[in-house]
């Protein structure tokens, strides 16, 4: 089956997204996130959307979820390598990322966790 | 036009391969790769491919003149994150990839490389 790889980086998980999120494929990354996130004792969870030109309110609110969900788990999660257009569509959309940090891109997002664990 | 992210972590490069690479994209992923070497002035390339559950002989060459390449531009190539059925199949086609190092895991990988770059 079909699956996101989630790469651990020391108290760090990256998750990049290359490919069209359908429920299912959502349902199981963010069932493995947690997961991960539990066994690896995670503090912070990288999302890697610079593959995506389009980002729906589908995917919006998976992305929200998943940041809720880890930050139950004491994990942060930061948003990274999103695409101008995309942050003007969501902005349209009325998707506004509660409790979701962002950053240009993964060297950033990690310097901002590391920064936040510190 | 579908391509394969490729994310800067301090004088890394970290591509994670998810999709299957046909003849097009493995020779985006080259070009940009070869591109991002020289701008980012990277001293080492980690490819990622966990999510793969096959390797053919076609990704495997491209894996092995993709790290040729590098290595011509001096960046050293660590291939992280394969399944044990794909080692048995790499050996089995014959394909042992020639200048490629491999890892267990993008953690791993990252501590060869930092290792080999001090």
């Amino acid at each position: 089956m079909e699956r996101i790889p989630i790469l651990k980086m020391g108290r760090l998980l990256l998750v990049t997204i290359q490919v069209d999120m359908h429920d299912r494929l959502a349902m199981t990354l963010q069932d493995d996130l947690m997961a991960r996130i539990v066994k690896e004792n995670a503090k912070g969870v990288l999302i890697d959307i610079s593959a995506l030109d389009i980002v729906d309110s589908f995917i919006g609110r998976m992305i929200s979820n998943t940041a809720g969900m880890a930050k139950i788990l004491d994990a942060q999660t930061v948003l990274v390598g999103m695409q101008p257009a995309v942050a003007m569509t969501l902005v349209e959309l009325g998707l506004t990322l509660p409790g979701v940090s962002t950053a240009l891109d993964v060297e950033r997002g990690i310097k901002l966790l590391q920064a936040s664990l510190e």
